[in-house]
């Protein structure tokens, strides 16, 4: 008998149909001995069409009447998900953030969880009662409603797993698990059993977006068993946990990440002195210009080329800005190129394992693709190169580090 | 500079633009120097939409979860109705039910309010903030989400209004006051301007669907002076508050109401005797059957005739339980009849008018309409004719009692 906290995303209770295969899992889990807690995303659409309502009236709405706005879609679906189980004979009982005292501070509509009072659920859950919490919201001290901002249902997911010391905290979702790498670009794309927590945060961050980072975050810190898994079919998913649970040894790669929403910015000739680089990207950061990639190399002649990657979207603006900082920082040139794509191996079994990087570029290189960037942490290798090779250098990279082959996956002890 | 308490039903709150369009009302009042509180429904066809969501899970939907449920409706309006106030810079706060502490009982769709605390309203107030409260709802001590029931919301207005001891409480609706009678049926139907509770609730449970009955009796019971009005176009609406506040003396009968969905059935020649009304009727209030009027004549030969009415919709499952117990009692015959209409002159007057029930028997009797059933209160006289002639009824009392003569009006001093 487990303790398991599943959390529904707005596909998985999409439609009465979707509430109702909900309520057949929780079932089939509940039937097997297991206590259950769920946490939901509103029905898919809802908050689009609230957020919609609110801009017909406010251009930018006010925070705090936003979240009471908002939070009304997760509350529809908890008495609906309840109601479904009630059908079936199981008792449950719905909850919204504020009535579960999952306390948040004041930030309307990016809140964070304080704290969980996790009384009421247990004394639920021992008179055999599901429990059904509204994800993605809470209340602050003084009682005012507050959500968690996008993909914050995954949050509560794991904050209530982590407040109830649950076994697992279940995601369903629209994809059966983590893959080596999207499925739609290399057709070998494997489904990983197990993934650890850091794997996970580099696959998120670099453009898989089953899970939201701040979830994974969450879970790793509190170290709570997560599992994504499909809600559309039965299947085992793709369990994310801490490092070295496994008998086997390391892969060395356990995904390859991509994405193509990057564009590079360069000057090129700056002086080679100190504070330079704060001087160039202080403007940038004023700008609320998020950076990605930043990489400078060793000078020669006393000036150096700085470049750095910047989302697709705010290319022409931190463009503009370096051309107005460029004479003042006594720099040559500035280029960008908003035309690249970013590739990256993952794997925390990189730590222990000599020659992954050369063997990347070696695999770029035989299909003379070139690398225009080059960027590392201990558990991934990111390089940057022309947008159109993108696919090529997945597909090169998948098979050159056997991702497909199940014999070499970690995760499939 | 007054506290006004403000209603605004589902129609007035029915898109965007009927939102923006209360906004403007509260703005106008505010400018005035007012202190308001304001009580909102759900926007109409939403909480339709919501039960219909429940009734496709669940044909009896579980009442907790429901509540839940529907109780966001009235949260999505006072949400778009604040967001509307700071648009136009007015500070206004939103609150659920359960937020402004409405507490209620546990009865799950049909609560009722057992205490308001003030103190969070009274606090915004005095910061010059529009205070903004889901109506139709509340929470029990347990924080279990209640509503109050179909109408729920005017109830929430009066109750408001009556634990600030606000100076009027208004409800905003489609109809611009409460009339003499219905002017779909008497062209010279007049808007009254002052009616008393009692009058009110006579003309409310006679088919004039204005206000909800509730409402207007616990109006009268703490006293709060209640306005009808339009939220369509501006004007002074219909003031409902206690008797004798008027400096002119009551004319006799202040409005005519009427309707047609009752049927009478009637038991011919039971034995008069002691207990036999109750043998009657138990049975049928056993069967949840309401019955409205009752009457029973003097005896003749040691039997009497006993006739009631009950609604149509509920007319053959009447008909059938008299049947069956017919022999039980002794009766001779089970007679029915569904093709009647209920004709009422309403008025506080009348307990100090002699006469005026005769007077309408007169003005009946000009008209060749035969009265089959007369039932009296203090301050109403109801008879039961065929409903062909109900119009035609309506208008001759109507112009009996001179209702379309302003100077005749207890109400228009």
């Amino acid at each position: 008998m487990a303790l398991l906290v599943q959390k529904y995303g707005g596909t998985s209770v999409g439609s009465v149909e979707r509430i109702e295969a909900v309520a057949d899992r929780v079932q089939k889990h509940k039937e097997k001995g297991d206590d259950i807690v769920v946490a939901v995303s509103a029905m898919s659409g809802e908050t689009n069409r609230l957020i919609a309502l609110a801009k017909a009236i406010q251009e930018e709405p006010d925070p705090r009447e936003m979240d009471v706005l908002v939070s009304t879609g997760e509350q529809v679906t908890i008495a609906l998900l309840c109601m479904a189980l009630k059908k079936r004979g199981i008792d449950a009982r719905s909850y919204t953030g504020a009535q579960v005292r999952i306390e948040t501070d004041s930030s309307f509509g990016k809140a964070r969880i304080q704290s969980i009072d996790t009384e009421g659920m247990r004394a639920d859950l021992d008179k055999g009662r599901v429990v059904v919490v509204a994800g993605f919201q809470g209340a602050d001290a003084e009682g005012n409603i507050t959500t968690l901002g996008r993909g914050g249902s995954d949050t509560t997911g794991v904050a209530l797993a982590a407040a109830l010391k649950a076994d697992e905290c279940q995601i369903y979702t629209d994809v059966d698990g983590v893959y080596t790498t999207d499925p739609r670009v290399v057709d070998s794309a494997r489904r990983l059993k197990k993934i650890t927590f850091e794997e996970m945060l580099e696959m998120a961050s670099l453009g898989s977006k089953i899970l939201q980072i701040r979830s994974v975050e969450f879970a790793g810190k509190y170290q709570v068993p997560l599992r994504v898994l499909s809600s559309f079919e039965d299947g085992e998913g793709t369990l994310i946990t801490t490092e070295g649970s496994e008998g086997m040894e390391q892969p060395a790669v356990s995904g390859i990440a991509f994405n193509r929403d990057e564009a590079k910015l360069t000057l090129k000739g700056v002086p080679d002195i100190p504070g330079i680089a704060s001087r160039i990207l202080v403007p940038v950061s004023d700008a609320n210009i998020e950076v990605d990639m930043i990489v400078q190399n060793v000078s020669a002649d006393g000036t150096t080329d700085f470049t750095f990657t910047v989302h697709r979207n705010e290319f022409n603006k931190a463009l503009e800005l370096l051309e107005n900082v460029k004479d003042e920082l006594g720099a040559r040139d500035v280029i960008g190129d908003a035309k690249i794509a970013k590739v990256s191996i993952v794997g925390v079994g990189m730590r222990s394992h000599a020659g992954v990087a050369s063997m990347m570029f070696k695999a770029l290189a035989e299909e003379s693709i070139n690398i225009q960037l080059i960027s590392t942490s201990e558990i991934k290798v990111s390089v940057i190169i022309d947008e159109k090779y993108m696919e090529l250098a997945v597909r090169a990279l998948h098979s050159a580090f056997k991702l497909s082959d199940k014999a070499h996956g970690i995760s499939e002890a």
